[in-house]
């Protein structure tokens, strides 16, 4: 059995000729660039995120998972846009050529970008003493209709998708500071290293939402940003949150609570809803797989005011994951 | 004096804001995704390229110099595409928030950035045990003349712009493996450390080249992937070689040559030409400021055969960078 031995070969061997083979791939790999022919009418929404072994990942832990991820966290943030998903590229800095791993890598991310119809155009495959997989996708939404941060006013509410805190329940309880409760653990795991990109979801808001974000730092900090950048605050009601079975069953309220608010990695989406247009969401949202959920309400007086049913303050000590901090 | 200590306030702080402010930028650097617009009747040329830490340029090394090269070396495979660079995205993973780095990494990434027109429209910064610098480039060729490896034939010519080996030698001197001549270093050091791309020369072959490549793994190599996609092979004549009086001062003939042939990181464009355009490229070609030079022909016959001017075999036992090699 020979190993690759070149980038060249690895690239060849793991990364070119998957399906789907796009319509508008004029040049896919194995040439300088990409060619692409981005359709008329349409604005271009490019994205990218890198994730880091050991910091956004365990090392060890399944390859096919981060295959998966790394497309995921990418399609999440078009989702967030409300754009529909084209071209990935993919840059891949590897310790070592380990055949098992890159197979298994790329059945996970190949199996989602068959799902959504994404043809990976380009890459590059470096050695470094780290694993470290940097994925950029493109997709496409009509002008004006692309879901920004900046556009939440007063008074409309506040929804998230799906439930909160799953994959911060997993990340707790691999590091032995929480313990899922029994039959559960396939649920939570997977929500932790298998999220869904909410894209229909996204399309689905393009005429609906004010304003949308996805939820990679904690709820908590990402609304925070279409706070930020819409010059608006929020009070959100957080007995509201929506929280899986498998979630409640695992922890006590207040620690849920927390976990729901501030940690990341759920990649659901935040958006906001003015009122005239709350009746349409509630239509379209109804033909949703995952539940859509109203937690709170924009309102001019900045910040994120976070209370309990009883009207009392709820106090969040940590605002999300800072990659930093 | 508040360091940053987020990766937003990293992003705002050193990324976001640059000249220049594209028109075909609805959205930059600080939503989920960048809005960007295609011009109509062009394709869209992507390209991607990872430099590691200690293994694509060394961790000391002047920080401004590593912000241009990354840039530059995405430039370049445009170049060799005979695209126009519109937009990048920068991924960064560092060990450390060093704001002096950042502060030169951004002067010579931004300097090129202005020189050719680019904005950095997205960025992911994250945490690493080790730099790692992914730079994606998005820029516009019209369809059918973008200058792709697979289109060299039989009796066309084929160039190289520029000197071969300059940076090859930079980086032995560096690992104290060669000494350069006396007076000749800044030189030198800035063909590996600021290489220019080829833009205006890839532009102008757009209707004369048959096919192109960018010259980042040494000559042999590079041409290689010419041949093997045109599946076609080449005789090149090694006397022909450019080379720079730098580069012949530092060097005796052998060693010089081998290098001109086998040692990456120059940047320069080989590319082929029919015999019916050569009279095209000569006058295109008077107006660059780099040289054009004819170093050999392409012929039916599979593989590089390398001659010397008395028309004995040069025998090349190392063919080019491999990463993981």
């Amino acid at each position: 059995m020979t190993l690759p031995t070149s980038e060249f070969s690895l690239i060849d061997r793991y990364f070119a000729d998957h399906a789907p083979n796009r319509h508008d791939v004029a040049l896919g790999i194995g040439d300088d660039c990409a060619l692409l022919i981005p359709p008329v009418g349409q604005q271009l929404a490019v994205t990218l995120d890198t994730l880091v072994a050991d910091v956004h990942f365990f090392a060890a832990a399944d390859p096919e998972g981060i295959g998966h991820k790394a497309l995921a966290v990418n399609l999440s943030d078009l989702a967030a846009m409300g754009a529909t998903p084209a071209w990935a590229t993919l840059a891949l800095t590897l310790p070592k050529v380990d055949e098992v791993w890159l197979a298994a890598f790329c059945r996970g991310l190949f199996a989602l970008a068959d799902q959504h119809g994404v043809q990976l155009v380009g890459g590059d495959t470096t050695h470094g003493p780290v694993t470290v997989i940097t994925l950029q996708a493109h997709g496409f939404v009509p002008p004006d209709l692309a879901l920004r941060r900046d556009g939440a006013k007063p008074g409309d509410g506040v929804y998230v998708t799906g439930t909160l805190g799953d994959a911060g329940l997993a990340l707790a309880a691999a590091l032995g500071k929480a313990t899922i409760a029994v039959g559960q653990h396939s649920y939570v795991q997977a929500r932790l290293e298998r999220p869904e990109p909410r894209l229909a979801e996204g399309v689905a808001l393009r005429a609906i939402a004010s304003a949308a974000i996805d939820i990679s730092d904690g709820l908590a900090q990402d609304l925070g940003h279409i706070l930020e950048r819409s010059q608006v605050g929020a009070q959100v009601e957080v007995e509201r949150l929506p929280l899986s079975p498998a979630f409640n069953a695992s922890l006590d309220r207040e620690t849920a609570l927390v976990t729901a608010l501030s940690s990341g990695d759920d990649y659901e989406l935040c958006f906001t809803v003015p009122p005239e247009r709350v009746a349409r969401l509630e239509t379209v949202a109804a033909a949703w797989e995952c539940r859509c959920t109203r937690i709170g309400v924009i309102e001019a007086e900045p910040g994120l005011r976070l209370f309990r049913a009883d009207g009392y303050a709820f106090r969040l000590e940590r605002q999300g994951y800072d990659h930093f901090g």
